[in-house]
């Protein structure tokens, strides 16, 4: 048998030209273009496009597919009647998930044989990323006790989004700081949702099947599960005067900071910086800074530490999502789901990749069991020798 | 960058004691037993005990495990009217994907952190393995214009499934042969979709989410979707005087023959020669020998061809359930999902071991895109040096 390449660490399974990260310089790039070039500027529409094109839209092409994306963004009945009989207690990545694999009950060209047709998948990866907001949004509403709000075709998605959420025309500001979290999280490599996305699609289980895999393998705390837990952390810190003790309280139990460190940057995460200037940009327009300086405090401290130093644990994108998703007012257990509005435009342009050039993703493992047991019927059977764990 | 593993063919990403396939012997075996020892005497409830516990149960064991999976059967009202609301044309495998991911919605340990303790887990794994046959019998007597009819609690997984399709009591020669499939396809080593679950679960996510994985992973048409295309294969042979002509012609046009052949198995799928004999035990039951007589010509065709011994080209899995379950009344598009309600079984299996020894499985890519492009503004956009498929 072969070395065990646990986890899969530095094992390469294949090629792609959607985003390349470096790590050890805090490089994130984006069909070619490092993300320090598209924050200031590019819209999420715009970087949906680059990532399934392969290129910047002109105005046209812009035009053509926000129109198409603004089009798919109602439910149906059935979705509305599915969403309404939710129990309130449930979590809205299972909400998320169940919602999203729904929209292909719809899909009429399943009638016909499955297609692959970059056209076909395109359509439906439309669908996907415009519906899924609506599906958060009105959930959203009614455990809160509202009605859900229509989606608006005159808005960006951004905005629409925030718009199904609170019923009222968000802030300029507002729209921009979620659209520039939405940019900024679009794409990120081969983290474990995109290669989960990629593994279901490498069978060739359509599009919804695979985004369907990615929001549930985003939903574990050791990946999108943890930018809700670095705000439950900012709240238990609670004030700025709490910043210090509650930080040396972590270092002295060894308790994990959440936020802070990386498996691929090892240097601050390229994406925090812009987030960080925005959240201290919505701090100041609404008079609430409790966030921003704890956040900022925190970092300080960690960037002084000598443990933090030599660990090269720096604040990653989930540090300053928190806050900022917190401004717009959204509640901590929405943050994941967040994460999967943003990362199914990720997502879709790998399963589009995966099947342009697609291979069936196997590997092996070793089998460390007994062989050569025999039949015993049931009244000889006892509970020696065996996992007794009931 | 290292060197590219295409598909993770070879890689080996951990161990596991679960199941152990030496495809050039044929031999499957779970937890110890080689599938000959259970093939003629495990019902598929002592299966499922088999997996998750690692021994065979004692008659205590099985008893209190029938028990648990047969109240968890009934499906809530707000699960009865999704499924009613579901158009007569969506895929089986998008219903079993959302119907499986909505059990998660009603799951109240939620209202707590998650947990991963192993009794939560089984308890999950229960309600997913019994809810899931109730989804699957609803929505096919749904769209063929009848009630649902409601689980049975004094019948087992087998005969109540058979009993949920089609509201008679099932012959028990029926029965026998449901639970025969099941306990043969429970569980099959490492491949895409329990490796899916595993990708899923190792991120923390939960056991609804990595089962979801599975189902989705499985729907391809070149993993659990190769069973239908068996069938339809059948079905456009038509009738045993056309099977060396339909033969003869695949190998002109060099037409590929499903259910022969196996990427694992250079030999006959141990699991075939069960299912066969289950097929002719049916037809003759059944007065009705086409299916078999067609499955039956065909291997021999194939066996005797030179092109098929070389390539070590046997009759696999599908080759004898296609018939098996169209034997039982199933159309074709259900045969997907019966794959999925066999091999919950084996996917919990492989998630509890993965919690229980956990590690994030996330390989890398070789990025092969561009670099440092800049920005350009929109009236500076051309179509020129880029991918411009619309």
């Amino acid at each position: 048998m072969a070395e065990i390449k646990a986890g899969l660490e530095g094992v390469v399974v294949g090629q792609q030209d959607i985003s390349f990260i470096n790590g050890e310089v805090g490089e994130l790039i984006y069909r070619g273009y490092h993300i320090d070039e598209l924050a200031p500027s590019a819209s999420f529409e715009e970087i949906v496009f680059l990532l399934w094109h392969g290129k910047l839209p002109t105005k046209q092409e812009l035009d053509a597919l926000k129109e198409r994306l603004a089009s798919c963004r109602a439910l149906n009945d059935s979705q509305m009647k599915f969403l309404k009989s939710i129990p309130h207690y449930a979590r809205p990545m299972s909400v998320c998930r169940t919602g999203v694999s729904q929209i292909a009950l719809y899909d009429t060209s399943y009638q016909t044989l499955e297609v692959y047709e970059r056209g076909t998948n395109l359509a439906r990866a439309d669908n996907i990323l415009s519906q899924a907001p609506t599906i958060i949004a009105a959930f959203s509403r009614l455990r809160r006790g509202f009605k859900p709000i229509p989606p608006r075709e005159d808005l960006d998605h951004a905005a629409n989004f925030l718009w199904m959420l609170n019923g009222k025309d968000p802030s300029p500001e507002a729209v921009r700081a979620f659209d520039l979290y939405l940019v900024l999280t679009a794409e990120h490599g081969f983290n474990a949702s995109t290669f989960s996305c990629r593994v279901t699609a490498s069978t060739w289980a359509n599009i919804y099947a695979s985004v369907v895999s990615g929001i549930g393998t985003l939903s574990g705390h050791s990946h999108g599960g943890a930018v809700q837990a670095v705000m439950n952390q900012f709240m238990e810190i609670g004030n700025i005067d709490n910043v210090e003790p509650w930080f040396n309280g972590c270092l002295e139990t060894k308790k994990r900071i959440m936020g802070i460190g990386h498996r691929v940057y090892k240097t601050l995460d390229p994406r925090a910086p812009h987030l960080r200037a925005k959240v201290q940009e919505l701090s100041k327009l609404s008079d609430n800074r409790k966030w921003y300086d704890i956040a900022i405090k925190l970092e300080e401290l960690a960037s002084k530490n000598e443990y933090f130093q030599e660990r090269k644990l720096y604040p990653n994108v989930d540090f300053y999502s928190a806050p900022l998703l917190y401004m717009l007012g959204l509640e901590p257990d929405m943050y994941s789901p967040m994460f999967a509005l943003s990362r199914i435009a990720g997502w879709c342009a790998h399963i589009m990749g995966q099947y342009e050039n697609n291979r069936l993703i196997r590997p092996r493992a070793e089998y460390i069991g007994p062989k050569g047991l025999k039949w015993t019927p049931m009244e000889e059977r006892g509970n020696f020798g065996a996992d007794t764990t009931l």
